[in-house]
């Protein structure tokens, strides 16, 4: 967007007639306009002066939104030149920097050309990545312990047996007899509060959130997700047209401030039995806060369960499904961590009253099928085999877990936290703020180990903290301490150099 | 919306510097508002003098548009009273009428309060059939004849020796042996230019039209699609917030007026190779007007190429893509016909310079997987069970379709025209201008038998044609003829009343 248009732009947008002051507009639109790539990095926004006069508004208004702009990292100021938008493709904490430590295609330049720009924005901020094993892939299963040899007698069975029509397009909301195994699992297992009916199969998180975007919002409403939180939902928001606020979160879980407070948004996406990627648990409190709160002001909840189902130091919490009295919150899960990734299957388990919609929704919208892996999946649950390979697995992780925190003790003592361990499939080990955590996953990528940055997982830059994912569920024992050796060669490097700065070498702009 | 905030959403919207006319403008704005549900059915506009006043426009251009909109069926005068929304959930030709005729949820009412007002348009028009078989459900297979033991065969084997490693997510773009799988065949049977590089591996087309609008449209971008079309894409792209403009369709294909080709949209849909659901093939010259304008004005163009392995009166024809010289087309299609559909395995050809923004953007927004079932579908095509399996089918479905037209043919002779028979799974059955075909299709539902209402495939209501889409791809030879005869005795009340009406008896409003 030249900045001629920016005006022409914001003048469209800007409401004064809405009740909602000209100071939030504007940051909200500017703030839009950053994370969707109309306002691409390195771009001058108009002067104070020149933007007041265009708009109609007093220049204190945009001096104190470029300022909180800059508080929040979205732009920065050079005395005398003017205000630029912040070069995310680089070095912000939003964009994947990942892109820079050499995990996933950088499909910039040429490539990128003919691409829209919230296209060109996705491509800048990329999260997955192209490998999905190996020590200390974040997220990720132990996939050689699933029992194959069950699931291929099933499946062997159900083809010779099952009627023609399992491989037709699918009933809206999934094949009956999985929308129940589903729900008598979730409510044993999760306290999760469900009838079948209520049971929606996805294709797992990604598409459970999609569909409820298009179903409860409409296209620029607000949603909140946790700062930091999962980079594909983010980007999933992100890329759907929706005003993406990113909360803080402290040792509670999700914590709204009180300016955040007033404006209350449409949708809240939250992680509440284990925190992502953070790992701690929302305090009770916090969730009848949550629940009141989204009462109150008529809010959707989408309760992300990823992985809640591997604790090792308590029992699981139940559900925030299972506290919600007035049909306030949907509960998306997978059986991407509890069977195998590729499966994909997912569930939602949606309030009574809209759930007929959300059946209706998924087979229109993306023309659902695989009634035949549903079939399978849906004897797989209700014989008790999933509950089974969940047990016996969970005692593996928890195995493999200790071997990694003695890896890191014994490397390290007391000197580095261990957060978020107590459940899931990875833990966190906090470092140093002067460290670039960044640079250190490049580094042990090239050596062949795989961490993610926690870094990465911010939206909000002074909010960042520095860490590294450290996935255990799909190492070898024997490759635990040997692999985290490796890192450790790498980490120390980077620890030391901070505490004694050598000549002429100085942490990176904007990460101190 | 209130009438009252009618105005200040416009006055937001309206751009007097942007270069487009006032006039064309207001037409979109309130197109927009009516087919997003913004403006719900029933609500009476403002006059003309009011809303001229209030956006200090010429009362002359809100007349000028309030008349276009009347003439394309989106509002109606009512002489004394005022211009008011149609009706659409009852009878206009956009919304699925299919809701009235009984085939799917009427998830209305209570169940849509809390919805946006996208989600209950899209609850308003859901297009997708709850029953997925029998006479004469158009657009399916014969799922029967797909050779399921071949298929267990090379399951079972990839299952036993296959890595672990294809249980996890999957690489970005899809498992590469189907990537190569897939260039071959599509390059020898259906003249497609494409490298292995260039395939996307998708759940089908809905999916490869959900990544494309992301990656290639902004928000409000003008998509063009062909009226009559699929309902699942409209539906689709209308709920991601795109300006989705119907241009008509002749004997040749799409073919925009003079007016349209004037707005260049940003993404052009098409079904060259079998107009869905017309039947007709795009004429050379119009696909190379087409690929021209495209070059010109920097369109895409997604063809979509859903069901042309099945065609028996001539070879199939080359795809679009096959003519495209500067990589402006992309190729989307699925196994859903040609294997089955519960497979849930589709794929899109695109042009070289985006291909690893695409490959990128299906990991991300989807999390794709299901790496052991696109290896399983890798050996099916290479080792050509597929192409096998098609010239089978082809040669059935071709018997079904010759039993159907007789069955047609020595009920009605030739006083009803058959359209669009010469490919695909399903035909058409054209009807006079007076005959109901909605209320044929609900008729005909109660005694068992699943046809769908042309009618129904139409956005603009001027446009709209009476007829009956049947599908005989999956309904076994002995029924053919009965099913038909269930049929005709419904479908010959309805075309003896409108040409002898009974006293008292009259169409329906806004049918005649």
């Amino acid at each position: 967007m030249k900045p001629i248009a920016l005006a022409d732009w914001l003048q469209q947008w800007l409401n004064t007639g809405s009740g909602e002051p000209a100071y939030r507009q504007l940051y909200r639109l500017l703030r839009q306009a950053i994370l969707d790539g109309r306002l691409p990095s390195g771009v001058r926004l108009p002067s104070s002066r020149e933007l007041a006069r265009d708009l109609s508004i007093a220049r204190n208004t945009v001096i104190q939104v470029y300022e909180q702009l800059a508080i929040e990292g979205y732009v920065h100021a050079a005395s005398g030149k003017g205000t630029f938008v912040e070069d995310t493709s680089q070095d912000t904490v939003d964009s994947a920097s990942s892109a820079a430590w050499g995990d996933h295609a950088q499909a910039t330049g040429e490539s990128n050309r003919g691409l829209s720009m919230r296209g060109r924005r996705l491509m800048d901020r990329l999260g997955f990545s192209r490998r999905q094993y190996g020590a200390f892939m974040a997220g990720l299963p132990d996939v050689a312990e699933f029992p194959a040899k069950a699931w291929l007698r099933i499946q062997n069975k159900h083809w010779r047996s099952s009627p023609g029509r399992l491989l037709s397009y699918a009933a809206a909301g999934g094949y009956p007899p999985l929308r129940q195994a589903i729900s008598a699992y979730l409510n044993s297992s999760r306290s999760v509060n469900s009838k079948a009916e209520q049971v929606v199969v996805t294709t797992g998180i990604h598409q459970a959130l999609d569909v409820a975007t298009r179903l409860l919002c409409e296209i620029g409403d607000t949603v909140w997700i946790e700062d930091p939180s999962y980079w594909g939902l983010r980007n999933l928001l992100i890329s759907s047209g929706l005003n993406v606020e990113p909360i803080p979160v402290d040792g509670e879980g999700i914590r709204p401030s009180q300016r955040d407070l007033r404006r209350p948004p449409r949708l809240i996406v939250v992680t509440p039995s284990h925190q992502y990627p953070l790992g701690m648990v929302m305090s009770l409190a916090r969730r009848r806060m949550l629940l009141d709160y989204a009462r109150k002001h008529g809010c959707w909840i989408v309760e992300d369960d990823y992985d809640s189902d591997f604790r090792y130091e308590s029992r699981p919490l139940p559900s925030l499904q299972g506290l919600d009295s007035a049909g306030q919150v949907l509960y998306v899960g997978s059986f991407s961590k509890t069977m195998y990734p590729g499966l994909r299957i997912g569930y939602m388990v949606v309030p009574e009253r809209i759930a007929p919609a959300f059946a209706s929704a998924v087979a229109e919208l993306y023309r659902e099928g695989q009634m035949m892996t549903q079939s399978v999946t849906a004897e797989f649950v209700r014989e008790g085999y999933l509950s089974s390979h969940v047990r016996r697995v969970r005692n593996l992780y928890a195995q493999r877990r200790a071997l990694l925190i003695d890896a890191i003790r014994s490397h390290y003592q007391d000197s580095l936290d261990i957060i978020g361990d107590e459940a899931g499939l990875h833990l966190v080990l906090a470092l140093p703020d002067h460290v670039d955590d960044v640079e250190i996953c490049r580094q042990a990528f090239d050596r062949g180990i795989m961490v993610r940055p926690l870094s990465d997982y911010y939206l909000i830059k002074p909010r960042m903290r520095r860490g590294l994912l450290l996935g255990y569920a799909q190492v070898q024992q024997e490759q635990i301490g040997p692999a985290f050796r490796i890192l450790a060669s790498v980490l120390d490097a980077h620890i030391a150099e901070g505490q004694h700065p050598a000549p002429g070498v100085s942490a990176p702009a904007g990460r101190t």
